[in-house]
């Protein structure tokens, strides 16, 4: 069966390609127009009724086996496959790979991806379904913008057919990684091969048995006089000797099986030269032209949570069983305000991300620094508060396995951790945003001087003969 | 003396329309793009100047009458008159008249007179000073829309000269006017007059000598069936017999002279019956019809003062002379914090400003209702947060007459109370979206009911027989 | 070993005793004083020490079953029992009841009590190692106030001992249980048997294999003309036939093994007429004779982990290994702030939380309904906020396992849920206080009366002749 | 005409000594309450209603002179000498003066008169009429606790008998006042006399023609070495040849005539060297000293004018005139909510102040820093909250001079800028706090040193070997 308020167009219905924010319009093509509203109907029909099928089926892997958490982590549930094969059917594959940079992608432009990412975010399973899933996505570009042929063909081709998995590995237990010149993994060149000791942890996919293939940010020069040249990027195969997942880690008690996020031990672990990324000491360089399109994929998919929370909580208050006091919850003020807010908050945040990614594909991530450090910021915070009050109007249910909304609370906080935290992001915007200080208060002096000679024009008395000092900083006497 | 940093195109100027986000751009037109610029450097370097000069004319008419309010308000400072003069020699005139509705206009989409109008918001001077200042520009859109002939002649054209000013008066002192069914004013019709009979206040502008024309929502037939037929809509010119300014309000403890709030009797007043416009009955219609643009026109000037008190809030930060405890304020996380939360908000809230006005010149302003609602609640929020930030970080200098913080914060707390409180449009905002409410039930009931074929499809236990129930609000047993 | 830096008095130390807040100190007996000396080393030297030990027993006795809930449900950590007997030795045992109402308690006030809640909200096993552990708190003092001797021999004394645990079953799925009038499962009679049908859920504490009894509110008189007296609240022995556990539900996430929270089936199950407490029809009474002194234990607990977030927060931005940028988090602005907000809140908090004991403890809890209201809101805000902070600046860590944080932010967030949403509590706060509104405009209008006399003894123009119409709704004419 | 609702004892009303937090209660004698009582008659029934005639006499003082702002602060409301008469006949007089310290004062203590002071903030006049207001208290203070006997006979005397008043001067335009260590007015010796020059602001009070004295900051020795020593407490009479007011300064809008805020500039002022106080180089001694019961009295005024807020909101919310859409306000679940959380905040800051004034009481101001920064920082944030809820309950008339709100908000919003900005008192308090970071990074090691040995003991798995390192920063190898 399938959901018959999308198949039947009922009353009220209204795709996503009608739902486009009319400043947006100009810059969605009519072939992603139709994949938009594929992609809605996969993940409303599809999707999102197989993300109690996934859960189930790790939870039953996990029940069958005498060690907890490895049997959660050793099954890959079936139904994972099932969409996949669907997707490529609707020919719903890889549409994340820009097309202004990639020929390897789907030909859409970063706007276009991102409105289809809202609707992946409403499910589970559908990124991964759609091969759109991070940490792959990142390193798919990653593959695709630095990788030499041979690292193309063996990595690069089985992910972009959905074969293998991948992860990213930075952070580190030890030291503060938001500052990544701080990561101290070493790596050290012994004839053909790399050396490589040290740990990482949150590792994300590192759990999933069918992860192949590791790009590890590692330490190789620590003496260069550059702290964004000490760094290189490396690629280690999951297999290799001395790779060892020392434990997962759980997030806010949740623990992400299959895929999980690994503390891993690194013991003279040994990959051959050719593994090395771009070069030596280029290890910041690719860590940064990595991370642009992926936040906008983060915070669409989360624009299209909050829309999900605000589904679940309009669809609990409007629950003729739930009546407090006599009264369903849509009659109260209170709640009525709390969906305003949401839907005035998600529509900013909508457009802020919209805007970030027309700005990427006018020209490079480089240039949207601005933008996207805004929409890291500002859309997990309003994903949060949107779960809340969602998350209230259940009561018991909403914090419980009964709704989605726990489980998204937990991913959406940590949004506010991954890719640094939200300190460091305020901090670089409030600086870059300071650069103009100087040249404002020059043009406040001038403006200041304009009206000193606007006074004596006009015959008037001058109130405040202080008021330029005040603003230029000078001392004058009375 | 002209502001040197506009002029010289020092180091770091970008003008406005080089500044335009990403994904307004297509709406844009070059005509537009040139006529943004010149608005830029009108409002910088001739307006913001002026805006003490206008200030300091008005305090010195006052201090030279007995009567301290008469004459704050009998004055009209010369300054006003030459900026109109300089802004049509500079073709800066009228540009609020939305094209595609007004023939009467200067040509711009509401997108593009908004991108103007953010700059018209950074001075107290200059929407008056390029004729496109509230309520007149309301006003002039009602007589364009609704006026007849005759009505046009004897008030539009004036007013599209700038030779006369206008009031709007619709609230009442005595009952909530929110709820603009609950207006009391009365109107009666005897032979070819209407007599009319009551009290408005807030009637902004009315202190002026130069506002002629009083555009007046009144009762006319309070036992109409239809609560939204019992209003009419009549002209009053303002040195009609039985008119009687009581007394002009504060705002926050400034009195907005000369222009002002005033509170007006009404006793046995006069006019004729081609002073109705559109109809009798007709009152809330005409209410309405007024109301979308001149949101976004607020909405926009709130966006720029927004802008202007970040600036200051910059200044200020980089003053070399400001060093408590031994660092300028912008060395301190915390004042940085604050620069990148005010950056972050004002450029959500101007997208959401832009997408209205596109969905505005997409079709009418009906159609974006929401959109505007949105605006109308999220911006004078952005604003008044970004002004604390800037007041606190001005100490002393912030609350006082030396920062136009504190005047800008006064206006920018109306904006939370005029055409509606934020109460009531976050309650229409919330029902509105509540419709939704029903239709998502049904969705969220079918995608579970797809999610039990699932189960049985891949043989796993259905962990949750209630969880249905709890989504659709059923009640069947265990 | 024993943690030295309290059993060394190091310097910097300042026992609890002498951390009383000024204006508490009055309320707090020398043997009390001596008591919370003695929790806070016993919570600090034993119990923090101890809980990581009760999770990890926790575990492995997950794992060390084939099927994973059941196991964790199984098992009893040693360490528990172990502790209890230390406490007992220590004299720390049923501190909770309080001393002008319960011989049995060990003869503290609420306040005194309170502030010894706060320590053993530092650690998750503290309060049942002292069977000061909810909800045995709330149904020991259900006993020992409305119990038959019967009753009372059979289940407060092991309850006393530590011997066994209990439940509270008065949540249901399938209503707004945040009104109570609401609840469905039926009691009737037969004979000397009430025949009891129904599910319960959040039966908190029902998955420990220790949990013997449950206080069970049913609807037994659905007819009753008051909607108060439809309720009784009956005994339901954990064994009894047709009594099932259908499955525990999940907190955020968290199981909360070994006690949990369950969905309990009842199907016709029979309990004898001396198993209803107090008398058919009182449900009401019981469920409300039972909140005050609990809902001080739960806000004090938070008091007590809010600090200990605070404590987790401060030693990690003094951590010296975690630098980013070069300088360790505690040298930054923003953190600092963090810190204070977080200091200022606790601190009047805590204030709410002793002040609400000290009026339960000067009358009864009916007496003191708006302050528990009160800290019943404001004092889990205060707690989340802290931690979030905490979590915030702990990055990836404070989200997993590795710190205490996420699990006590699961549990911090259900207390804006339990014994009713915050929702409900606001509600009925603001209407208690609109009580006053009537004699406040009163008072108002009796003001203004004087001033309108004031006017004429000093000879002064009444400037606005509206204004008491304004405060009383009058709609005199001008 | 009295105000009948007190007088008459109606239904509902409960006096001030019976509304006294639990907590408080052993603080307060029965003469206090006494007081208390009459205060809150006096304010309520004689200084509320005689707030807009003191309004109205300095407004008509105004308009009775050519020049404006001179108007207004030459003229002495007659209303406030005849509530001055009043107060003392019925012995409420110089209650501020605490009796730990001060001969001269009415003998109670910090925490009692901070009671009265809560009724003194609910009218405009009332701490006036009382000889309570500020700065004259804090500037007694210093006259009592450092002046010479001559200083006191000269100034102390007529200030603690109304019959002059005072003002302090300290902030200074052209530096970061809030670290005081920037002053720049410069003092030489010659002879003997002290001459200074310089410019002071936000001199509070100076606009009064009764004002007399000034107690000056100023820089006396800016060479030495410690900075906490270069500066000099010195009394300048009004009067002294050389002082000019240079302008008065406007807060929000409003002058605050006649006291009103003075620039204030000083050109070879000459004062003998008997007027300096306790000694050359003591001046931030002094400053100290005087600072810490001043802040509760700010803070209990704050919580009074909060009070009156609610009050307003009450009583607009409950005005049967006002129904938009049908309703009273109070119907309103929004409108409830914040009525109920205005209830909380102001509960919660009126013990945190409390508090501090026992702390204060227990000992001095010194030992009780924290708890006063802290509501420095906490209160007048509830205050403005609370102001911004009614005001917008409202309408229009909140923000006019219809309602006493508008310029209570603008006092309020002082507050957060007087005596420091609330950032450096977070800073500070956040400072403090961190202090404990290294002995709680000890304690959560030794605990977690504990853990490890009950591993061992329990014969349990270690879990994560890290734990210890991340707490303490270590870098042990895995």
């Amino acid at each position: 069966m399938s959901v018959p308020y999308l198949l039947n167009s009922e009353k009220g219905f209204v795709p996503a390609s009608q739902r486009i924010p009319a400043i947006a319009k100009p810059f969605v093509s009519e072939r992603a127009k139709k994949t938009l509203d594929l992609v809605e109907r996969f993940v409303e029909e599809e999707c999102v009724p197989a993300d109690a099928i996934f859960n189930q089926q790790i939870k039953e892997a996990g029940e069958a086996h005498k060690q907890n958490i490895i049997g959660r982590f050793e099954s890959h549930p079936q139904v994972i496959e099932d969409l996949k094969k669907r997707a490529r059917e609707l020919g719903l594959w890889n549409m994340f790979l820009p097309k202004n940079h990639f020929k390897e992608g789907a030909g859409f432009s970063n706007l276009e991806y991102g409105m289809m990412a809202e609707y992946l975010g409403k499910s589970g399973v559908a990124s991964e379904a759609c091969n759109c899933a991070a940490p792959d996505t990142g390193n798919m570009e990653v593959f695709a913008k630095y990788g030499t042929q041979e690292q193309k063909d063996k990595w690069l081709k089985p992910l972009l057919n959905g074969e293998i998995r991948s992860a990213f590995l930075m952070t580190e237990p030890q030291v503060a990684s938001s500052d990544a010149t701080n990561i101290e993994m070493s790596m050290r060149k012994e004839g053909n091969e790399y050396v490589l000791n040290g740990q990482k942890w949150w590792s994300s996919g590192a759990g999933d048995k069918r992860c192949k293939i590791y790009i590890v940010m590692v330490k190789s020069d620590p003496d260069n006089s550059s702290k964004y040249k000490q760094q290189s990027m490396v690629l280690v195969p999951a297999e290799t000797p001395g790779v060892t997942i020392q434990r997962m880690l759980s997030v806010m008690g949740f623990d992400d099986a299959p895929h999980g996020h690994g503390h891993i031990k690194f013991d003279n672990v040994r990959v051959p030269v050719s593994n090395i990324i771009l070069g030596e000491g280029r290890g910041f360089e690719v860590a940064q032209g990595r991370l642009g399109p992926g936040r906008i994929h983060h915070a669409m998919r989360s624009i299209g949570a909050a829309e999900k929370a605000l589904e679940w909580f309009l669809a609990r208050i409007n629950d003729p069983a739930k009546k407090p006091f006599g009264e369903m919850l849509h009659k109260q003020g209170v709640i009525l305000e709390r969906v305003a807010k949401s839907r005035i908050e998600i529509d900013s945040a909508r457009l802020a991300v919209l805007n970030a990614a027309a700005k990427i594909d006018e020209g490079d991530a480089k240039a949207a620094l601005k933008e996207i450090a805004e929409v890291k910021v500002e859309v997990p915070k309003v994903l949060l508060d949107v779960l809340d009050r969602a998350m209230q109007a259940y009561g018991g249910a909403g914090i419980s396995q009964d709704t989605p909304l726990a489980k998204m609370w937990a991913s959406g906080r940590t949004m506010r951790i991954v890719d640094g935290p939200d300190e460091v992001h305020m901090l670089q915007l409030g600086r870059n945003e300071n650069k103009r200080g100087d040249n404002l208060r020059k043009k406040l002096i001038a403006q200041h001087e304009k009206t000193k000679e606007l006074y004596k024009q006009y015959g008037l008395k001058h109130e405040d003969p202080l008021q330029l000092n005040r603003i230029s900083g000078g001392k004058s006497k009375l």
